[in-house]
């Protein structure tokens, strides 16, 4: 790529935005241009310059853009009048989602689990996690960790910790005791020990919870990483006090840290696990939770949408799993590729004196502060490379590429964050600059 | 026809589903068949049996299913690789969506307002309105009315009235003050009048609301129908006491009430309106608020969520808006539909002593209880006609076809219809029978 | 007395009231006197000089200022070194109290209650009968009404209707779902039934109560009357719906409407009845929650306060309940007295064109505005007679006097009244006056 | 006194209690006699036994029961005609109290607050600094702490921690962020680092809260004691964050601790101050919130209550200041007091391998579980000692004796505490026993 910036921030046309869509949106801040056409890592524009993507619609393109499979069984179901929604009455197309992910997920992994179509966003998962657990307990409050992110609709809400979406809600956010996330207060503090504290005492002021949310690789939250450890311990308090364990794995799962859940070599068998995201394969609107046959007891509808079961999605999410997971070649492939990221990512670190942080394909920086990540996004964007930061501060630069992504353009975006470092904090003076 | 049923129950083979589904699931315990392909208001199922549609996905196909030139539209941006997830960047297709709404619905309406993309589901249009309601008035109580229905995630089950919703959440449900639906209690009283009286009251218990949450007809609720007058009455409120007045038009907007917006005569100029359902045109999930320009106070992304904007949904409610909306015709047709339906609906609740509600293509006959509505619906399927109920007692038989469904085809349901309440009720006899 | 005003505003040195003492202060500010001794219906300030008192402590003085049989009773038991402090111990006190109370007020009545002594405030007993009402339903919602008065910690403020008092809390007020008081929508419309309605109607909105918490009068809420029938409906519709009925006789009760209950005349059977202000006689800090005995079912101090059961008050209300209801002496006195008083205002009212309002010695006037009421009320205290407003807008001029006001300070006290009436209003020109 | 038990539970005759009181009675259970009269630190039951009182209403008798002084002052009062109820009218009676408060307590100390009398009990002082700090920040979140208890009416419940008093709410508690007292997690770890660290995230999930809720010491929550330098950081917290600071000193107020405030020596300047229990000097129900001027903003009137200022409690609490604050006579009696109940402890907790907690007169030893505790107090009883447990198991046997209990009296008392711990646990084998 050439060293002149190839995408001005001015090109773009950004009139007819600015005057109907709202201020809400974001993305679109960060990357001021218009684009159209995507195939797997590269996002091009409407002037045909193409940018390499880590951000991946927030993992939401774990197998990147426009899978050419995908997109052809897509193209083939709506050419044959394929229903496209069906409300949640059975249709061919679910069923054979269905079938196979019973075949090619659950049976291998040896779990059982009833599939729940919610609406479809994470967001709504977790809102109906969380409605299933109050109903299984009789109890009303969940525990929920620092720095998660389950989503901004009330009941999620409620659980996500970051304060700027709470402040959102202009309302009370109630029904959530806040515990401290694996390693939160430092290396020499348990923090599954001081829930369990908190929940053996009666007179902790923690009231017993319907259940213990969690997010095994928190994304938004700044890539922090739960051991299995700490989770096995989860799972054992939320055991011995009849609270049930919700996995939200929306964003660390499909694949995204080198197995399908990011928690299935970690010894726990989860109540609930929430999906989203890559689910559909393609960036489809698609989310499920998955129960305990034992806790599916909501009645018809009781929880409900009208977009639950998004037929289109079913036909991505199918082919998604045959291709990627009928063995485990991909599996493989992606933990390479994560041991890769992970060691290209710790040498640009180490150049600062900055830490990585993270897991799989799921990694990132920590920058010391926003600003400093901040101006390496931009830096980044300006040779062509869609990247963003996350974590309390925006401190994180967070790679999250497609997993499919070519190895060769792996590096080139790579080498763009390097260079967008070495430009922000210099060659080895990251920490005083930073300070 | 022919009169012997063609669609035993027997004959789908749902074993699938009963093993990894969950309970939760509810229409295709209506519809106990598995569907394949659909077509405007023609669902086959998989045995290659069809089935008129008077349901519709709850208006979400009001343009029928797999509208050619929306198929055809999505088709050629899948083929050519139109970004599919692009999270809130600025995309083609959702350029040409704003450009389009803006030209085509706004301009021609003298409506200004800023539109906001969030998670494709009406329920979290919902949410996202109440948010910004709260934040634009510094409160947190709204108004919402008996028998509404604004979905079921926290912040919008708040605001749904139906008890089994509620229900679902296993948790308190606050924030909401609840005032009668126009017609509520009768014909002498004015349900507008005692939200007035309320609301003057310093010391009527009910807060300065936030916001007035209402649909112009309740679609779940029953097809209750609000007057002109009575929806400005409310605006009249909102205005008064400093509350912003949100139209939930997810059901009976786009065109189901004969108008695109199903308030659009009545007079008034809401500060919020949400849509979703029939938005994309072809059942695909997308959800929309639109915001006066003065209240679009949201911070960049402060409302989120990984789905909101989808841009096959933007594809083709582009096509549907241009292909539909680009003059008076469908209207028309709409509107004619609608007084045929109305006639046809009439006769059959005379015969038995019935009344019939709504309004434009989203009617129906009150059967008087859920059991003998139940019973007319499934005679219904018998036939061939997918059909449901609504209302507080399930007691309303609801009609709620595609809005393209050919005349003849029309016909031939409410024929079934027709059939179904002799069969059900007798001839005549229906009073009798219900008592 | 003399008609030069014997109460300048002046007189008062209040400095350490205004340097030490918090702004929210009040009814020192309608009434800026420094007041010493008291005696039945004549409240002394400092200077010695005489003002006949109609707030009565707000109904806290039923049996008037420092009755001699009580103050004496009390000095004894002081003097002789009788407990003032055992928490929730069983005392001489206590037991003489729950003695007298069963055979004076429950056996005579029919009634069968376990008593709960709560903190001796009329919220701390709200508080219990809400949390108890939840813990026997297993429900979470209570129904409370327009311009009812319960108390301002937060589960009592939840049910106060008054939009000041709720502002106080600067917090959300959940948990409550408002109904119409009897009469609040006029003449032609039964709220009772609109309640009934609701709560039938599945999709109302309105959640299955734990609790209906009424007031037979409303005295904060500006002296409305429930009818025997309205309550009688009440109790119908508790029970069809298994909430409990909570009866608030806090202001109503202790012989203020002409019996002991304010209710016991009406043909209903209340679950739970709260009863606090003048219980104790004298004016002594004390309440109590009357619990039918299958309701009983709080766990040891599961509800607990340090100052539940006031052993002085134990002592005075003992004795207020032997001098005032051992025969039936009293009670014709003061409805007899109520009826004079009845008479006295209706004459003062038509000849403003005003309406009275209330129900026993529990009476007063609807000015109209509160700028009326309170240019009375300051008008009646430069003559000597304390006298307040109440209802929503402050507009009604409320007679509390103690139930034992001899018969000639009654009319003189009236008779201030009347000239303040006509000081403000004009001789009959009231109505056009305010308008 | 005689080994032989003096106490035999069968002597007293509760049948009136049995019949008539509620269920909900407490303290009864554990000191199954009836009581008359009571002087100082010892209560005499009705056939005439004296018991010594080591529980002194749970901190409300601090100056033991019915002191001669407040006694002759109360009688003088009623004897004269003192106001016994003024609602917040200006009263002879508060204005002494008002100048002596502020003379004898505010001014040495350099403190300048308002005072604001709530309804008479803790609990209600503790809804009002709750109300008042939500009002000033315009936040309503509140962080309370592990082990606190601030009463039982909802607002106060929500911060009390005590799972079986949260769980007679049968309701969802709200508003609080949950914090660590200090020391709650052991030597090693700075619990008020952990809520910096918390508030300073600003996505730790915590709201920015509007105040922080703290007892100097936690009397119900098992004599847990704050250090000065941990209440520093607290108010420093608080400070930073914008958040008042509200230091609960209902039970550790008014001299418990050696000094008036148990915080007056810490360095510390709160922005409300809640006081109650012993703050009447005598045992009656009187409460009060000081309030920073600055802060002072409550409406008049917005939190009010029936019996707030108790004419009757003025009088004594007067006497109370004016007896023991005016010089540091009382001040170090108490504190030398307190170090010989502390040695005395430490020789019993010794002797069994337990430990002692607390501070001043506010000292118990903890047993290791409420079974050895529960026993202990029983054997103290049936010698003729009342004193109770605290503690999240009730597992803190809890000295809280009259601050006025004579040496000889005390010493006698903690004989029987000694005989008792030998008799429950042999000598020196507790540990063994409890485990």
């Amino acid at each position: 790529m050439s060293t002149t910036p190839l995408h001005p921030s001015k090109a773009a046309d950004t009139a007819t935005f600015d005057r109907v869509e709202s201020q809400v949106r974001s993305y679109c801040r960060s990357f001021p241009r218009k684009f159209g056409r995507a195939e797997n890592a590269t996002i091009f524009d409407v002037d045909g310059r193409a940018h390499i993507d880590f951000l991946a619609g927030c993992s939401s393109l774990n197998y990147g853009h426009n899978d050419p499979d995908m997109r052809a069984a897509l193209v083939d179901y709506i050419t044959e009048g394929g229903i496209a929604h069906g409300l949640d009455m059975h249709t061919d197309a679910k069923e054979r989602f269905l079938a196979t992910f019973e075949e090619k997920i659950l049976k291998p992994r040896g779990m059982d689990y009833r599939l729940m179509f919610t609406g479809p966003t994470g967001a709504n998962a977790v809102e109906a996690a969380l409605k299933l657990a109050r109903k299984v307990t009789g109890r009303h409050k969940t525990v929920a960790f620092t720095h998660g992110f389950h989503g901004v609709t009330m009941g999620a809400l409620a659980s996500t910790a970051n304060s700027y979406h709470r402040g959102g809600a202009s309302s009370e956010l109630a029904g959530v005791d806040r515990a401290p996330y694996d390693g939160y207060f430092g290396d020499g503090i348990d923090a599954a020990d001081m829930l369990a504290q908190m929940l053996d005492d009666p007179s902790s002021g923690f009231d017993k919870p319907a259940a213990i949310l969690v997010e095994p690789v928190q994304g938004e939250g700044g890539l922090n990483v739960a051991s299995a450890e700490w989770m096995r311990k989860l799972e054992a308090i939320a055991r011995k006090h009849g609270a049930l364990l919700i996995v939200d794995d929306i964003q660390a799962g499909c694949g995204r840290t080198g197995t399908f859940f990011s928690f299935e070599e970690m010894g726990i068998s989860p109540d609930i696990v929430t999906l989203a995201k890559s689910l559909s394969g393609m960036g489809l609107p698609f989310a499920m939770v998955m129960i305990k046959p034992e806790h599916d007891i909501f009645g018809p509808a009781e929880h409900n949408g009208t977009f639950r079961g998004n037929n289109h999605a079913f036909v991505t999410a199918r082919v998604a799993i045959e291709k990627f997971w009928s063995d485990d070649a991909f599996q493989k492939e992606v933990q390479a590729k994560g041991d890769h990221l992970a060691a290209r990512l710790e040498t640009i670190a180490d150049a600062h004196g900055f830490s990585t942080k993270g897991r799989g394909m799921m990694r990132g920086i920590d920058a010391g502060d926003g600003e400093t990540a901040g101006k390496v996004c931009r830096a980044c964007f300006e040779e062509g490379l869609i990247i963003e930061t996350s974590g309390a501060h925006d401190e994180v630069v967070k790679v999250l590429c497609p997993l499919t992504i070519p190895r060769a353009q792996l590096d080139a975006g790579l080498d763009i964050v390097e260079r967008a470092f070495a430009a922000v904090c210099g060659k080895g003076e990251a920490r005083d600059a930073a300070e």
